[in-house]
């Protein structure tokens, strides 16, 4: 299965510089020639496919796109995570975003690490580099919508997963927690139809007022089993297991 | 949730230099002084605490360890995998410690890099760095087995997963197959008390010719959904719902 190749609406009016990755993919990896065709999208658009019309003498191509396919839907699930160190930043939106997620938000909590809170990933491109490698990887087009929050009590005040649930489904409202689980989201019953939302505290989990505030809002303190697991896996494994229960992986 | 500290059974009448990682974790990052105590364990073997009983001249520890705990029970679950690339081998080695695996077992495929089997992970000591990583996140003291086969030929004619699955009890045998599934792993009925054996191919995925080996075995070749997803998110993905199915993750 080979990866598409990604264009932002902007860009499709200028030819591709010779330092662009993108062109090292079509030119090195894929060895395409002028008048080759590859698989290609346009961001938050369509599928479809690309043409490099011209190579030019300074190694920048010269193409064209004809999009005529809608892209996979989005995974009705929407993800707070706790700031985790920028490296696990980059995977996890990278991941999230080939699982192909509604919405990732990343919020303080209690007991993180203050100083991740201030990583330059979201306001330098590379958050958004990450979300769209993982959307490249999916062959899809869209991206997960990507926001921050001060705190979890900013999150949960602001409750942007009531804008994106189905209209007559209340959504699955999920908190990871291996410290003071009260069940297990292994055991939670399947549910098609449903969109959830699932709260991952920091690599040292919830403080009991953070507790208490998810109770109060709904929040199912769920565990990923008997055994501490990294940050990313757990993440993965979370979304994995929640988008299964709501009969996203069929 | 602090991780603990493993030892190699060899390194118990030695003191710790102070250039190894575990010298630092311990001293720095944790702050331990002399006389204090900290989690550890035996690899291979059992649980407990340990304590710095002098930090010499030259930096290195003298410490002890008394250890009277048994670590977590195995995931009966066995995974093998067409060989990745080198950086993405380590990442899953170390979740799939993490997620305590029984067994992992690399193996050449037909669609796979050739190059990718020349790694020198597994006998420079990388491979088992990369488990001893991830059970110390999972504060466990035992790491997957890991072999190599140069094809899914020689993996299936070994039958390596026989020799672990419970008496009376049939593993799962599942194959994970995106581009030609009979079905998907979300549907297929949890089984509690079983042993399950997962099969991952490379990159691009299975010949013909493997699918029908694989068929041949009794491999059920399920998909993960209809998104493409990175060979590592696949991996994670693939085992948990699996250890979900077997009823391991309640």
């Amino acid at each position: 299965m080979v990866n598409i190749v990604l264009f932002e609406p902007g860009e499709l009016e200028k030819p591709l510089s010779r330092w662009d990755e993108r062109t090292n993919h079509l030119l090195k990896v894929l060895h395409k020639k002028a008048g080759d065709t590859f698989d290609a999208g346009l961001l938050e658009g369509g599928l479809g496919r690309g043409r490099i019309e011209t190579i030019r003498l300074d190694g920048s191509i010269i193409f064209s796109l004809n999009i005529h396919e809608t892209p996979p839907p989005r995974i009705p699930l929407r993800v707070a995570v706790g700031f985790p160190r920028p490296i696990q930043l980059k995977r996890i939106l990278r991941d999230f975003s080939n699982l192909g997620l509604l919405a990732v938000d990343l919020m303080g909590t209690d007991l993180g690490e203050k100083s991740y809170r201030d990583t330059k990933l979201l306001d330098n491109g590379g958050a958004r580099a990450a979300l769209i490698e993982g959307a490249v990887q999916a062959r899809d087009t869209g991206l997960p919508v990507l926001s921050r929050y001060p705190s979890l009590d900013a999150w949960l005040h602001n409750r942007a997963w009531e804008k994106t649930a189905r209209p007559g489904a209340l959504p699955l409202l999920i908190a990871a927690d291996n410290v003071r689980p009260e069940g297990a989201i292994a055991h939670i019953s399947p549910s098609r139809r449903r969109t959830a939302v699932l709260a991952v505290g920091s690599e040292r989990g919830w403080s009991d007022r953070e507790r208490t505030l998810l109770e109060t809002e709904g929040f199912l303190r769920l565990s990923l089993g008997k055994r501490a697991l990294r940050t990313e896996t757990a993440c993965i494994a979370a979304a994995i297991l929640i988008i299964e229960k709501i009969g996203e992986l069929g």
